[in-house]
């Protein structure tokens, strides 16, 4: 067996592991962030929890740090109420992003973890099964109910040789997305095996585990191996370790190699991560910011690196060079190192412990000014800038840019690539995650909610007919940040579901919401992979409180096809693409018969079109009742 | 002679230095902030100016930093191709509050220093003549102009004794504010003097200079001594101390003393910086948030104080902890002595280098929770939020309420006041602050405007007879930040004076843009020391934009006094402050035969009602051509 079929199979609750199947997981462990557990904690409020059932669960503060205005503070402490009431650790602002900092105090080998993040499948780094979905999914694993996933096929990427010179992890994932673009891990695990992991670091393995969301992959696996073990020793929990790999002689369902001794520094275009070209072909073009950090760069060595690299030179007079520590821990060891000296030394602007730029929360570029950063994701606008020009990179990548003002291969630096050493022990910080109070307790904490905290919408079952306008029609690759988008503007307004509206899909067509409120029921039409990108169920949530019933696409990203059904949306796939072309904004689609429809097959007529759901009896239930929590309701 | 006389008799190049002339004075330095910055540079470019004629001139990037989207960067560009054209030396983001950040690198004992930041009052602390004014009057002074005020009274204050233990510079001037008020200061300059200056260190002094702001002053001097020498060594700048101090028989138009020993830790309530109180008589309010840093506590004392404070220890987890280190120098040298590991490790958000919560930008508390800060101004709203409760206290204060939860007097915390000595050389950090090129470079750098950068409105002349209805009437102390507000939502405005308008008094009546744009040509009524605060020049703009043409009131703030002459309001006075009660939103002041009324004397008649204006020759013209820049153009 390889190891995701050993994970799979000691979590497997229910369904048959054969991949197109529905299969239910055993969750060990739940993770949260700020921008969507506001929302989980409505959830778990209107689930009647009394307490988490996960081994852990941890609330983490960490998108929406801005704090403009009293919404963010109420945020807080209504997370932290929540917390202490239903037995979820509370990690608060400034300890840092979720994915690392979970790593570093909580990741275990071998156990299962379901994250309401898109990045969650970043613990693969430790040989767990980490799978990012919608809230709701994670607040029903709280809850003791298993993680529902379609049974993926599982892809080997056997990695040999060794990284040379100013290439680093960041090139690995990239070379990933360069070879096989955003859509090339739908439904699959990436297991990663082979004799050059001994050279790759536990964090090193997690930027190559997170960004397997940018390939739409289920999650990324890697052993517990002595790299893990050394990790868990440098957190002073060598117990939590355990050894963990592919039988010897296991096989996969698809297969691949990465010779790590031929890759070159790369980067991807401005637009979409996988977009992604040698960085010497964009070699000259001039660099106006430069932001060092997010989960996808989250280790010391991805600051160290960029510290040494800059050592006693100045950044470039035009690059503003924005260095965000992503974890407590990671900005202690810095600080420690000497490396934060070095960095404001060099002209670096260091910001506080968080996702930041990388979520669109502050650090917007200027209009069509190029913008290095060592992020994930650089879907159009997500930045916060309209006409934004965001290149995605690896840290020594992004450091070259600083120093020279222009998109260099670092190669071309004349320096040496800095060797590195992180202390073998990291910095004390875990308890400052606030553990949450013993049961008697925990049930006497109220909830704190201020005015700005919201309420669920109330869903009502499907109907048996429905006619509804198509009010937008959108083309391939829709990210949920134009569905529902982050950023300083909005992401304030997660908890408040009425509000938040407003949002909904501004990048592509800011009428479309006062269409909504006018049209009532109605449908959205999309292409190719619709809905990729962050787990936010808050782009099923809030287009379905506008009275979206279905939405008729080519295909769906997993994550957000699974919140669509959560809240009560019909997702339809076209059997014949041509039919996409057919269809315009303001046609109108009649469907009758519907809940038979939706309950007996997976075929459904739309005039002269064939759609079908390809929903498990599982989702049907939930869709025909009008999503997940009616469902639950409803019994 | 006492030491204002001395400064001011070397610098006078007009006006007879008599309390309540007009004087004008010569500029050697000018500093300018991004906030005000952008008009600055606006103005400069209406005055056709080739190069700055002042022996230095900075623009500082400190306010606006939280870049939520394209406007802010934007501002950036301009501000740094205005500098290279104008020769004018950036400070980019990063760099820190301009206040700490001048004193650092550019600060000299007997210079004139004129601000377009209500706190560049600050600079007194090393023995310059330093005053906050409005963007224009910085504008006209780096053209070459003098800066024109009213010849202040000199206020002695005598220090004498030593601060006890947890009692610090902070508490000095809360002190004077406890006794004298928000107006305490108005047309004064206070000069302290006495036995105790040689325990207070240059930027001790930097925090009681600062907040003479908050006392309405003129502007507040200290000699130029030992304490000065060495703080100019330990920049590396030692060939730039001058010995100043007043004449030993010197004597004050008005005196006080302090004696420091008697002194104890105080704390100014919600709302007022000058409703001060001792903080034991507010022990035992739960606090959610502190804040530290702000150019009212900006030297590495005052962040390694509160280091060695919480060492060891954890923030108590009610208790957001902010940390905003306030220049590039301090943060490194923070980071060298281990403090930020310190701080980290006991669990502070440490922030990137600028105003920050100071100005409303981020760090917005929750509605009705208290947060302490060290910061200079706490007016309602200031904040970001709506029914905010921030009071104002020294960093021992802040940080005892760090640890526990309450607001504690430090005294109480049984730990002995830290001894913190910083180091004798401080961080060489002053290469990052940008050399503007030399003329003839200069000449060829163009402006670089984004769609965002706005345009000076035109101005037109004040009419001969004019009838407004009064569009409100508003209170004792308005601040500026109340006429226009700061913060995360306006800020990034500040460059286009026809957007910010829809802020305009917000925090008051947020109906009055709308009633503005309604009713064209209309007057505000005011209480007492109406336009408080902040320098910002934007609030005498932005309402003369939406048909402002007369304020009257019981008295003004000096700053926005000037301010409305500089844009062609005309600022009028109650000779009977009884008719201030008469007065009602929606009556009409009708005034004729204006032009000669102001031309020719001091009072105006209006109805029943005697007015005065108090206007200098020099402002009487500006108000009639309709402001300073029509003025110069005419010319």
């Amino acid at each position: 067996m390889n190891l995701t079929q050993k994970l799979i199979g000691s979590h497997l609750v229910c369904g048959e592991p054969r991949p197109g199947e529905e299969i239910g997981l055993r969750v060990d462990q739940a993770l949260i962030q700020d921008a969507t557990g506001t929302m989980v904690m409505l959830e778990l409020e209107a689930l009647d929890l009394d307490r988490v059932r996960t081994e852990v669960a941890v609330q983490y503060v960490d998108h929406n740090l801005l704090q403009a205005d009293e919404r963010n503070m109420a945020d807080h402490l209504f997370l932290r109420s929540a917390c202490r009431r239903f037995g979820i650790w509370y990690s608060p602002p400034g300890n840092g992003v979720s994915h690392p900092t979970h790593m570093q105090h909580f990741g275990v080998p071998g156990r299962t973890l379901a994250g309401a993040d898109s990045h969650t499948c970043a613990a693969g780094s430790l040989g767990m099964l980490a799978i990012g979905v919608g809230g709701l999914e994670v607040a029903m694993a709280m809850a003791g109910q298993p993680l529902f996933v379609t049974m993926p096929r599982v892809w080997g990427i056997r990695l040999t040789g060794e990284l040379p010179a100013w290439v680093s992890a960041k090139d690995v994932i990239l070379e990933m997305l360069r070879r096989h673009g955003v859509a090339g891990g739908v439904n699959k695990v990436i297991e990663y095996h082979g004799p050059a992991l001994r050279t790759l670091s536990a964090m090193d393995r997690h930027v190559i585990a997170n960004m397997g969301a940018e390939l739409g992959a289920t999650t990324s696996v890697f052993p517990a191996d002595e790299r893990v073990r050394e990790f868990l020793d440098g957190q002073g929990r060598a117990g939590d370790f355990t050894e963990l790999a592919a039988d010897p002689d296991a096989g996969y369902d698809l297969e691949d190699e990465i010779d790590l001794s031929r890759l070159e520094p790369l980067i991807a275009r401005p637009g979409s991560p996988g977009d992604v070209i040698p960085v010497r072909e964009a070699a000259g073009e001039p660099v106006h910011q430069v932001v060092v950090g997010s989960s996808a760069n989250p280790g010391l060595r991805d600051f160290a690196v960029v510290a040494e690299t800059v050592r006693g030179r100045q950044v470039h007079p035009q690059v503003s060079m924005e260095v965000n520590p992503t974890s407590r821990q990671i900005l202690a060891d810095l600080s420690k190192s000497g490396a934060i000296t070095t960095l404001v030394e060099a002209g670096a602007r260091v910001h506080q412990t968080g996702c930041l730029g990388c979520i669109g929360m502050g650090q917007a570029p200027a209009v069509g000014r190029n913008s290095l950063r060592t992020v994930p994701r650089n879907f159009p606008g997500r930045s916060g800038t309209h006409d934004d020009s965001v290149w995605l990179c690896s840290p020594e990548t992004a450091a070259a840019a600083a120093l020279t003002g222009a998109i260099t291969d670092p190669r071309d630096l004349g320096q040496d690539h800095p060797e590195v050493r992180p202390p073998r022990t990291a910095s004390a910080t875990a308890a400052l995650i606030q553990r949450p109070p013993p049961a008697e307790e925990a049930r006497e904490v109220e909830l704190v909610k201020a005015a700005s905290i919201g309420a669920l919408p109330e869903l009502d079952p499907l109907p048996d007919a429905l006619t509804l306008p198509v009010l937008l029609k959108v083309g391939d690759d829709i990210s949920t940040d134009e569905i529902l988008p982050a950023g300083a503007r909005a992401l304030p307004y997660r908890s408040n579901i009425a509000a938040l509206s407003d949002f909904a899909f501004g990048q592509i067509d800011d009428g479309y919401p006062e269409r909504a409120r006018a049209a009532g029921p109605h449908a959205v039409v999309g292409g190719r992979n619709y809905g990729q990108g962050s787990s936010r169920e808050h782009a099923a949530i809030v287009p379905r409180h506008l009275g979206l019933r279905v939405v008729v696409a080519k295909s769906f990203a997993r994550i957000h096809w699974q919140n669509l059904a959560n809240f009560g949306v019909l997702a339809l796939e076209f059997t014949d693409e041509a039919d996409y072309d057919r269809l315009r904004q303001g046609d109108e689609l009649r469907l009758e018969g519907l809940r038979e429809a939706v309950e007996k097959g997976d075929e459904i007529r739309c005039g002269d079109m064939l759609l079908r759901h390809r929903l498990s009896a599982r989702q049907r239930a939930m869709v025909l009742a009008g999503g997940w929590i009616p469902q639950v309701r409803n019994r």
